[in-house]
């Protein structure tokens, strides 16, 4: 069975992705800096089907198959280069999103490379980084009884690892995947979140996105 | 009636905008550097509704009641700022996208304010600037049979101007009008477009962005 780590995975994002892909079938570890709050917050997930969910350490979640980095976006690059060996050879998913509070909204930013999966690909020049899981309602994707029908956007340089993960997203319940294209593509993907929760701030909702037109 | 001039309107996004804004009872004025030419295309569309289109100079466009800019965006400022005067105390909608084709995608660019909406306002001062129709597929938006059902983002610096638009979007057919916040977005608002098209063209697709969760 397929390992899947999560670095951050105690937040609520981190939580919505590993309970889904818990429920997909993968052996989940929820990563954390503190390993006892992190079997705490697993204890408190019931993935549904045939995979499993764990909380441990941070290192032990970069042990896994295939990484999630979900940390704050200004721990990001800092947690994964001291995981950088661990992390060689795989494939590490970015759902990082630079992002502020200001006022009534949340706004983007741009990081000196662009985009928070780009810091993350410069970091670890030995692992493919692909982004994907942006502009998920994090309250949806920890609520497995919820009606969520989101569009994942998937964008990497390395076209295997992309399929790869898209073939991951498909499996998670109430996700569909969309590979969108390349690394060049990140900065628009991960500034978009600061969008959709603004909007969800301003109209009171917990709204994703849907890529109507598509031919699935 | 309220007049509403289209800069640019006769490419393909300035086209559909003008065909649906017409069929929501407004008179639109296309307009061109080539006011010939902008006569030819608005004979080629048919509105439906109270409305009416037709075709003539930039100039004649702007001297409408609402003004939207449709141009290239590497000719966007030049062409507001030759017509500052006319748009002085008006909103101005902005749906100019800086993007360019690398490959098979469609990658965004920054300007120096960060989007084009800014670069716009910062041009035109005494004009109120919003950002609109941004993620819509020209194809669709100009065939008014077909199934389009689209939400469309809107941000500005001015709240009356914002809801002002966000009226006039839910009056055209197959638009829905979601006010994402303040111009502090326009750069995510404005880079997604380069993730909508290059979906299209690597899925052969003509997507568009649909915020699913809100109450509406």
């Amino acid at each position: 069975m397929t390992t899947v780590g999560i670095l951050g995975g105690t937040g609520p994002a981190g939580q919505g992705v590993g309970l889904r892909l818990a429920s997909a079938g993968y052996d989940v570890v929820l990563g954390s800096r503190d390993a006892e709050r992190a079997e705490g917050v697993a204890r408190g997930l019931t993935p549904r089907g045939a995979g499993t969910l764990r909380g441990a350490s941070n290192e032990a979640a970069a042990a896994g198959d295939i990484v999630v980095v979900a940390t704050p976006w200004d721990s990001a690059v800092a947690t994964v280069s001291a995981l950088r060996a661990s992390l060689a050879g795989k494939v590490v998913i970015s759902m990082v999103n630079a992002l502020v509070r200001e006022g009534r909204e949340l706004i983007p930013l741009y990081p000196p490379r662009g985009a928070m999966a780009a810091q993350l690909a410069n970091a670890l020049v030995d692992s493919r980084v692909v982004g994907a899981f942006h502009h998920l309602p994090a309250s949806e994707m920890v609520d497995l009884d919820s009606t969520l029908d989101a569009d994942v956007v998937i964008f990497s340089d390395h076209a295997d690892a992309r399929e790869e993960v898209a073939q991951m997203v498909e499996a998670m319940p109430g996700l569909h995947a969309v590979i969108a294209g390349s690394m060049s593509l990140a900065s628009a993907v991960e500034a978009f979140t600061a969008v959709c929760i603004s909007i969800n701030i301003r109209h009171k909702a917990h709204s994703y996105v849907k890529l109507a037109g598509l031919n699935n």
